[in-house]
């Protein structure tokens, strides 16, 4: 059976700010310094998908530009532009539909486009096992991280007792962002994974799921279905698709579905969710700090700083994120480099919408 | 008798950068949103001095941009421009035997191009006085201010006793910058005034004393003087003036001299001496911060957030120095603000002239 790559590429940009911006998400940026987070993960599924099998879907508004960035490493007519954000279960059925329509029933790795990996190998291999049990017990699979810290930034998955000798775990259930004393318990129990936002399923599985879970989605899907292929396909996705309920494919299928299966990646994951987690990117200096582009520090430690066009200088400072771009600057608390989303809002609230 | 301004406007620009540059020191710059610093320091002299009768001895590198920053207050032929920096004592030679050979005898009032006063009246009123006991008392008279926290970045006068009729103590000696203990020794005495580098006195006295004390500095002014008017002048200057020897007005003459008289300056002074100083002349918002231009705040208080070209936006940030220029940003813990300087030795370390 065929294996395809399905990469979710609709996010907006503002945990990077400024880094990022609506018009060039996190996906688009370059933070690991060897390519755009899209390529990074389009390049790793090599030996698992084809290059030629793999989709993109994303919004209207990034699809040339996504088209550009990849480079010729996508056909053109995979990658699905969502004329509206829809959550995730309208993205997972959209690229199901096409598959199935198109090209016939195959396994879909559905992946996060602006994830970071640190070792590719072992993610290969996760990701081959988990194709084969896809296809093999028709299961819903999905990839846990061994917690290694008690997040409270990423969801959770309760495994079951015991792993099958296949190295899988079945799902008792998924559990939403905690609480720190909550992240603890869960660290200390064994039982939890970090929910990594990666599927594996057969097409035809989760079409099935969504018929039965999501009737409304699925009536949605079927009337784009019905349009593959013909004349009409673009007007009738531009109409309809509008019109999918909002739904996350975690909260309408996962939580709910019966044969949910788990495998345990440990291939240094992070989902780099904002400025402080390029320190599981990057080696720190003998200062603590992590540095790009032209600088002068005194006396800095343990600070993130990122000079994308003038000289950054700094005097005494301790975990702080600089960050320097064309026409804004961010100073922050490193603790505190998830409320960058906060700026955003205040830029939108005050009108400032070119720095959006 | 004539009354003369004498501004000192030689200094090179390191303690703000990167606002001020070799090329545009602190003298012009705009610090106080109203004026660049030495038109400040002319305008004061409102009602003091003439404005044709007003004197800028700067560096050559700096004559032409100073002519036309100053827009028509001080005549072209009133500045002064020094082929080499020679320290005060020459500085303030030169402009004496300018004074005396060009325009016969005067009281000068040599001043500061880059401080910052308060209560411009009060100024103008102890210049005044000072111009007065100048010219009756025919002493060296420097105006001394009130300490009002134990500076350890000012030079201090140890005044006599008692202060006499006419307002004005007379002076035991001149103190370098002292250490944080002898600085609080000197506030609770009750004895020491900072040295705000301001000194009123006649061309002839002075130049009476420089012939006395620095007999090697006075020889070179004889050289200088006697060319003063002929087609020579400028050749004489770049020939001699280079050969002056380096001292300060301070330790070559005030420190050593038999009638120096203090008045006290009670106008709100600062001499600016780094970014930290703005808090002597904005008033704080309700967060404690001192803001210019366009700038986003999350949690942020008791900083100075200076954004001349790009949007400005900080999150948790307690006691920082931001400032962003067209080329470089700096970010620096408020009370190492002296330490800027730093900076701009480590970039003449590492060649980087071009932020210099």
């Amino acid at each position: 059976m065929k294996t395809y790559g399905v990469i979710m590429a609709g996010g907006g940009g503002t945990r990077f700010w400024p880094l990022s911006r609506q018009e060039l998400p996190k996906q688009l940026l370059n933070l690991t310094g060897k390519d755009l987070m899209v390529n990074e993960t389009i390049d790793r599924l090599e030996g698992n998908v084809e290059k030629e099998d793999i989709f993109i879907v994303t919004n209207v508004a990034q699809a040339e530009l996504m088209l550009e960035a990849t480079s010729g490493r996508v056909r053109e007519d995979h990658i699905l532009a969502e004329p509206a954000a829809r959550n995730t279960a309208a993205c997972v059925g959209y690229a199901a539909m096409e598959i199935l329509t198109k090209y016939g029933d195959g396994i879909m790795c559905v992946l996060p486009s602006d994830h970071y990996i640190k070792k590719a190998d072992v993610y290969k291999s996760v990701i081959a096992d988990a194709v084969k049990i896809a296809e093999e017990t028709e299961a819903l699979v999905t990839i846990g991280i061994q917690p290694t810290f008690p997040s409270t930034g990423y969801g959770y998955i309760r495994h079951g007792e015991e792993k099958t000798g296949a190295g899988y775990y079945t799902v008792r259930h998924f559990v939403e962002k905690p609480n720190l004393q909550k992240a603890r318990e869960y660290l200390l129990s064994g039982e939890y994974l970090w929910n990594s936002g990666m599927f594996i399923w057969k097409a035809s599985v989760i079409m099935s799921y969504l018929e039965k879970l999501l009737p409304d989605v699925y009536e949605c899907l079927q009337k784009i279905g019905a349009a593959m292929g013909t004349e009409t396909e673009r007007d009738v996705i531009q109409k309809i698709y509008p019109e999918i309920p909002k739904i996350s494919i975690d909260y309408g299928i996962m939580e709910r579905a019966e044969k949910v299966l788990v495998l345990e990646g440990d291939f240094g994951w992070s989902d780099v969710g904002s400025w402080d987690a390029l320190e599981a990117l990057y080696d720190k200096d003998e200062y603590g700090n992590i540095t790009y582009g032209e600088q002068v520090h005194i006396d800095t430690h343990d600070c993130i700083i990122y000079a994308k066009n003038k000289l950054v200088t700094t005097i005494g400072l301790d975990n702080i994120v600089v960050v320097e771009t064309e026409d804004a600057v961010l100073v922050c608390d490193k603790n505190r480099a998830q409320e960058v989303k906060k700026i955003v809002e205040a830029l939108e609230d005050c009108n400032k919408r070119q720095y959006l």
